[in-house]
């Protein structure tokens, strides 16, 4: 284990060569760029490095997904979940160095996808390497699922996942990656929330009026505001009858984790040049607000004249985009249907509902036995006690691997809390991608024995 | 008098190519377009109907005021208040003519500002020329005072008017111009409402977050639309502390003109596409909810994103546009510090607001013996019953003319109900300008052996 553990320090250069080719191609899947180029080019150095890759259409106008598959000596098989898609580098102006050319400065590797999640890729494929070139093999079996559409919202996964099951066998899976808390202690992340992603619609007139008419014509502007104020109040209770019916209350596991989670609250609210936070929540309860609580946030408002001036126009139309994060076992349907019925009782059946996005919340049992070895894992790598994340806040495409495939899943990697994934100057410190490769070359070895 | 109306019938042509002259400027306000020579253009034509003509500058970044007068063979004065200003054409591609170039099809002049509020101005000047050149000079005494800036809110009018109180001393004033209704009564309007029109921002962060943060760190746009849902229920009542105080009842004849109003509900419900009126209000009430009643609008919202697919983000700021229709003796400034208030007592101290503009509501009381003289002269001139409109929805800078000048108002005009103003293809029909050039050279007479 030793070797191989020193060959990923040996080779970081090559590692980092490996990175700036991937990293090269502009793959941002909400402009649809380089797209198959990248999936070409993974495959190809999948099969380079002694597996068999594939590029597996996605339905619809899904982006393929990059699949590969090696055999190890042991029958045990890991499963990476990752994804070639970057987030768009807008404002290209705020970044110190072209996006698409990876540069290394001060110890830190800056370009959009070093995080998130392209340099994850590399540092697995780092780990995969050492094995194969000091034990020429690996110890256990190692799939690849690599998707193309996480960056919006990873349209049809759950249905690619579904139809491909057999692809898909393993043991256990890696997310596609987690980092490191300012004091240096690992995340070890067990869930994601789910989300439900509507807009919200209000047309009262065939056109706009002129403002005088505020006095008999109906205000798009206004039922949309009053339709909103009905979702939820200004304690932050969402009052859609039985949003929270479904949650799952959080198992004394669970709070016990949370509660023992690295204070990194004042660090949020300064990058947020925020005050305080919602309810004025201090120290942990912050985090298990973040963690265990579903939301209702209004993404985005749009109605009538938004221009300068005082121009005087009643208006027609208004829209607002709204997200709901669910947690276990809230069901994006069931909270689109409550959504509906509740908007009708309350009158506003002016108000049209489109869903644009369903994800299901899940988390993998913080006392699986694979967690419990992961866990193991990352304090002999990291020497500290890993925090245990029993769901991130954010999204992805978890539920058809722990509930269709039945998988426990950990999400474990080499960012850390100033990483600026989705930001500009995305970077990784190369400590911790170095410490995110061992990890995972590690964390074979031990499933491999298992 | 009756070859002074025949004279007015007999050079409709010159008339309409001089509208056509004067239409050609593009005088648009809000786009700063050909204000000088339009201003020009009115003085020389003003001179060389034998008026003293002035091109006198407003404060600030005003456009000038035309200012003219002649005068007559009587002691009486009357002042006309119009405006050379017109509103911007767009959608262009919706004319089916030049809206630079006049055209007369079918009995209808097309243009922009053939009736707001070019067209009015020319039909009061061929009643003037008619007087001159039957009659060798004016019934009364006439000024004008002509402001380029009425399309974009009138700003500095109520500052100029005090200053040139000595330009604009008369016994009456003739407003900018009305119409008739689709039965043919000519409408007869003493007021307008007042308005504040306010900008309400929030700013909760420094930038906007990732969405997954509406868990904890407060959302501009939520912030916003709880405030905006304690300003007005959705019965459509005001809840701002003190905004009803200072309305002033209708008196019984200002609720008799209204109650007699023409029926016109249907045609308003039908141009806008609308099934019924607010508070489901039918006939008069319709208009006097319209006419009597304060209002509070949304004109426009802006927050987040509002593109197309289901972007998530938690936005760090949030705008809202509102205009607040007045009647009397409501106080734009008290309603601002009512509002200002109000928001702070409920917890909103992080929505500024920010005041765009500020106008009185007035009235002309309804028994003034000028507007029983302009009553009678609609009656002979249109042969039927004039709609006596106490106020009208919209708002002017009718205050300083009423209240700083002690000048009872009257509003008469060219229009009829589909002029279209504001709009594409305004126009007005040739028989309206002749009438409406009738009951100005009527009016003088009238006016000058009082």
């Amino acid at each position: 284990m030793e070797k191989v553990l020193r060959f990923v320090e040996e080779h970081l250069d090559e590692a980092l060569q490996g990175l700036r080719e991937l990293c090269r191609f502009p793959t941002v899947s909400a402009e649809g760029r380089a797209i198959e180029e990248t999936a070409q080019y993974l495959a190809y150095r999948l099969e380079d490095l002694g597996f068999q890759a594939s590029i597996v259409p996605k339905p619809g106008e899904g982006n393929p997904v990059v699949w590969a598959y090696q055999e190890g000596s042991s029958p045990r098989t890991l499963l990476f979940y990752n994804h070639y898609d970057v987030q768009p580098v807008d404002p290209l102006q705020e970044w110190a160095t072209d996006p698409f050319d990876v540069v290394v400065r001060a110890g830190r590797i800056y370009g959009r996808g070093v995080s998130d999640n392209k340099g994850n890729i590399v540092a697995r494929l780092l780990a995969i390497r050492a094995w194969r070139e000091v034990e020429g093999g690996l110890p256990c079996g190692v799939k690849f699922c690599i998707e193309g559409d996480e960056e919006i919202g990873s349209p049809y996964m759950e249905e690619w996942v579904h139809s491909h099951r057999d692809l898909l066998e393993a043991d256990a899976c890696l997310w596609e990656g987690g980092g490191v808390s300012w004091d240096g202690r690992p995340y070890l992340a067990l869930g994601v929330k789910g989300l439900l992603y509507v807009e919200l619609s209000v047309r009262t007139l065939a056109r706009d009026a002129h403002s005088s008419w505020g006095t008999v014509l109906p205000n798009a502007a206004w039922r949309l505001v009053w339709a909103l104020a009905s979702l939820k109040a200004p304690d932050e209770r969402v009052l859609i009858p039985g949003f929270y019916d479904d949650v799952r209350p959080p198992t004394a596991e669970e709070e016990a984790a949370v509660a023992s989670l690295p204070p990194e609250e004042e660090d949020t609210l300064k990058a947020y040049g925020c005050q305080r936070f919602l309810g004025d929540l201090k120290g942990h309860q912050v985090w298990r607000r973040h963690i265990f609580e579903p939301t209702a946030t209004i993404d985005g408002l749009l109605s009538g004249y938004v221009g300068p001036g005082p121009k005087t126009v009643l208006p027609a139309q208004a829209l607002a985009k709204m997200d709901f994060r669910l947690v276990p076992d809230q069901d994006p349907k069931d909270v689109l249907e409550n959504l509906k019925r509740h908007l009708a009782a309350q009158g506003f059946t002016d108000v049209e509902v489109t869903a644009l996005a369903q994800e299901h919340p899940a988390r993998t049992p913080i006392d699986h036995p694979f967690v419990a070895l992961v866990r193991q894992i990352l304090r002999e790598v990291y020497g500290k006690e890993p925090a245990m994340v029993p769901s991130m806040a954010g999204t992805g495409p978890l539920y058809p691997f722990v509930k269709g495939l039945a998988l426990p899943v950990a999400d474990i990697g080499i960012g850390y809390p100033d990483s600026r994934i989705h930001a500009p100057n995305e970077n990784v410190r190369i400590e911790d991608f170095l410490q995110g490769a061992k990890a995972v070359a590690r964390l074979m070895g031990a499933l491999g024995s298992y």
